[in-house]
């Protein structure tokens, strides 16, 4: 998918959510445990009961890992699921990878060939070979972590270096220079506030995967207004406070009712900003 | 496994040699394709003809995530098999993970509990809650990115703080905060030669997982003399230049002799350093 399609379809739904999958079988709801494969009966439930709402699905690699040979058919199914019934959504494997550049070739066919993603998110570490291969697909997608939305982003992310860059800083400008915003986003985390001023400044034009709104206490008030650009250049992402809303029968229904409350948030703040 | 048991490996097989199964189809021999699992079939043969020279096996997960279910189903086998049939070997998911904390909760399970890992490789950019989720298993280990063998490890890892702190220098740092060198080891990479003496002043005692030896172009040599210490502290791991020795019906044998040229070797390192 294109960063002009994209946008089209933030346009078209008045929404730029996404909907993380982090489907743990002690989280959904337990009648659906008689399923011959619960992971994917849920995620299905979810996806129909919110694809109005968002433009992008991003399933956690690590739930479905937990789970082996099952986890993996799980994933499999949910993809296949998406690209059959909701073709315009924009499909993130949030897996954080990143190694060595033939490794990282392997991680890359595995996402974007072996399953048909548009992004992954990747990580950093390693540097330009270990994030090169991920930028060798027409249309996909890497998602460079750059600040995160957790309490350890403070243990290295924020290290000054002798010329006053923060870490992340350097990652956002060093990795510009290996792919265009057509191809690389970055993760910054809804509880990053006003940080998100300084790093518009780095990187104008790129999209910006945003977790941690909901659960982690991100605020999408203050995301928008340091963060929104001309594109909008927001996915921000909701996991744990849209699919796990309600535990009961009803979970489909709930889970549609608090995306449906984040795409009217985000109606109003895309006309505040952009049009 | 402790420490001591993992030492006490080394001397008894005179070895510190991991072997990497980085298993890629395309470059296995072609007669495998036949069998029902080629994979585990190739695995199971290095396997068995390496078990006496190595203390270690590596799976690269990303070889066997691109398989997709067949893979996850190669990779549970090739640990059940090691487990079974090897046990004193010490099994590492070279995974290079991290995430936020209840997501690297979900990936230590993974590692440590549906399959029977004794390690895993971690990427630290997420900082301390990211890391710690792997840290709460006993007799389990963490394996941190510290300086990697790759050219992009120039990249970040050699920033340097405004206090002349390399960035890999302050992950060697703060991480031995969060957990002893019972529970941690480090990436190094065997390219990074002289390094090592910098890095043995950090963290004296830990053990260093070390890839890059043959492939990658490093000198077993300089990492022996600058990286030993008493209990030895190396896991040197080699993947293709053992695993794709020979890709004809000899190709056991030709990875067993790779083995035991490299135990060898190390059986004189390790008389010259430590005995």
């Amino acid at each position: 998918m294109t960063r002009n399609e994209l946008f089209q379809n933030i346009q078209k739904k008045s929404s730029f959510l996404c909907v993380g999958l982090d489907t743990d079988l002690k989280k959904i709801p337990q009648h659906l445990l008689r399923e011959d494969d619960p992971i994917f009966e849920f995620n299905k439930a979810i996806i129909d009961a919110t694809a109005n709402y968002c433009i992008a699905y991003k399933p956690n690699l690590a739930f479905y890992e937990y789970l082996g040979v099952k986890g993996w058919m799980a994933l499999e199914k949910t993809v296949n699921y998406i690209r059959s019934n909701y073709p315009d959504q924009f499909l993130i494997a949030d897996a954080k990878r990143g190694d060595i550049g033939n490794t990282s070739t392997m991680y890359a066919a595995s996402f974007f060939e072996s399953l048909n993603f548009d992004a992954v998110t990747v990580a950093p570490y390693m540097g330009e070979d270990s994030v090169k291969p991920f930028l060798g697909y027409d249309e996909k997608w890497v998602i460079l972590l750059a600040l995160t939305s957790n309490t350890g982003s403070s243990d290295f992310q924020f290290i000054k270096d002798t010329e006053g860059n923060h870490l992340f800083e350097t990652v956002l400008e060093k990795s510009q220079k290996w792919g265009t915003e057509d191809q690389l986003m970055y993760v910054v985390g809804a509880t990053q506030g006003k940080m998100f001023k300084d790093i518009r400044k780095k990187v104008p034009d790129s999209f910006l995967l945003v977790p941690g709104v909901g659960a982690q206490g991100g605020s999408l008030e203050e995301v928008c207004k340091y963060g929104m650009n001309k594109q909008c250049g927001l996915l921000v992402n909701s996991s744990r406070g849209i699919i796990y809303a309600d535990t009961t029968k009803d979970f489909a229904k709930a889970a549609q009712s608090e995306a449906k409350k984040l795409q009217q948030q985000m109606e109003f703040l895309l006309n505040q900003y952009i049009k």
